[in-house]
């Protein structure tokens, strides 16, 4: 059964314990553009106990360069190297465990942090940004993209895009109807993120209309609960997992992210999860920690 | 086993068992824009032989008003009356089996024929072709429509629209969460549909994104293969189902609807299926007819 963060002991406990905090960012540390309470103050004080922090986010709209400024509007200051998006495991799956030869091009349903990770490993990139892809779809023009699909593409990459339209939904499913044999590939599944009080469709609901319509789903997501994305991170920062914490806002990704990776994990429920959808678990699958935000870790021990 | 209509004897035969013929349109009488070879002396000659001809239609972006004048623009004389879209069928399922009551709203996640039929029953639509949904949404807007969600909305319809985007979609999606008890009508569930050559995606792909991000699906598809469009064909028509034959592009909507309805089948392969789709299915399973494309009723005659 999960241990509700609510004492100072309870917070020195964790600081004992843990030398490696991940973090999921929205819902964590802010909410939209809204920085929770206490947040500076709390990664302070983790910074002053020598512990590392790892920022794990499954918002593909933004590349680690994007991130690093985001959290600096925030008067945060991270490096990129602190920093995992589902942009950015993306574009290492493709091109360490796909391998894809780099004169190969990439048709992306998704925005800007995509297209950036995917060109910093040496992609180029179709799709995704293009403004020709804002207008509606014209079926009466035969220079459409529509009719003339690119032969250099070599996989497809779908994450959240807040530009989504049928236009671009039309020539993802181009791709995977035509070419069935590129490689799929989705930033990551979550089905909605909160934002402004709302929550709104995320990266797996805009993947799923064209998954359904191509009959086909992705073959890998990259983002959390993914395993591999653990994995590169551990590789990357040698981290001794038994001394790691996840902490997140989300049980079907975070916490379970953190559990199948062999760590102990922390709730906050200052994004889209509840106590009553925690109690709804099995023992064995609640997180670690709940606390009612990560600011707690600040305040008990004031 | 499917009979493969492939001479004159078999046109006969056709001509003779069946008083009532059931079209598809889009796949059978044209493609898109481009009316298939011999569909005005086929469709003349069930006429001269006294034939019933009923056109039922999943494609909901029109109303049965605007499918007049599309027969018009193709030369073909049909009368309202004949004419039985997704639209229509969800206007009678909201108002007749429902019984929403007419002060209520209806939310719309498609196109003016969704509206026009809704409107011809008596609802006012909200949602559907408002020019503000074009624009992308603004969470930074405490007007936009998506923080002030209307209360007399009684029931949210979606079907497909091909001006589709992040903003119809997000809203949609707030009614459905927001707003659990408003009954979620789907007009129809084809995952794709053939356009120019190509497979787009159809109202069942667009509705499929808000329904995982909603993670609820539709109480109900008013379209092909629903029996109560079926049933509800009969009881205005007056037909006898022994007599009536099916016709139609899909295996898994139109032959569907005509099996389960109680009615002989006739597939043609001018659509979205092939012979080898038709072969992989159980026997009884299988369309009574298969032909190369409906015109061959007319010239298998000649």
């Amino acid at each position: 059964m999960s241990i509700k963060v609510a004492s100072k002991d309870q917070v020195d406990t964790i600081l004992t314990k843990y030398d490696t905090f991940l973090f999921d960012c929205d819902g964590v540390l802010w909410l939209g553009d809204h920085l929770l309470p206490k947040i500076i103050e709390t990664l302070n004080l983790l910074r002053s106990h020598n512990k590392k922090v790892i920022f794990v986010t499954n918002n593909s709209t933004k590349s680690r360069e994007n991130y690093v400024s985001k959290f600096e509007n925030f008067g945060l200051k991270v490096s990129k190297g602190e920093i995992f998006s589902s942009s950015f495991a993306s574009a290492v799956y493709i091109s360490t465990i796909l391998k894809l030869p780099k004169d190969k091009k990439i048709w992306v349903l998704g925005q800007s942090g995509i297209e950036d990770e995917l060109k910093e490993v040496g992609y180029t990139t179709i799709g995704g940004t293009d403004p020709r892809l804002n207008e509606p779809l014209n079926l009466n023009d035969p220079n459409s993209m529509i009719f003339n699909l690119d032969p250099d593409v070599g996989a497809v990459i779908a994450g959240l895009d807040l530009n989504m339209n049928y236009h671009k939904m039309s020539l993802t499913l181009q791709y995977l109807l035509q070419k069935p044999e590129l490689p799929f590939i989705a930033t990551n599944i979550d089905s909605t993120y909160p934002s402004k009080g709302l929550k709104l469709a995320g990266a797996g609901s805009v993947i799923e209309s064209v998954a359904f319509a191509a009959g086909r789903q992705p073959m890998c997501s990259c983002g959390k609960p993914n395993p591999g994305m653990m994995d590169a991170i551990v590789a990357k920062h040698a981290i001794d997992r038994s001394k790691t914490i996840m902490v997140g806002d989300r049980l079907n990704t975070d916490m379970k992210f953190g559990r199948d990776g062999g760590l102990d994990t922390l709730l906050v429920l200052t994004g889209i999860e509840t106590m009553e959808n925690v109690e709804k678990l099995a023992t064995d699958e609640q997180p670690t920690y709940v606390a009612n935000k990560l600011g707690d870790l600040y305040e008990y021990l004031q």
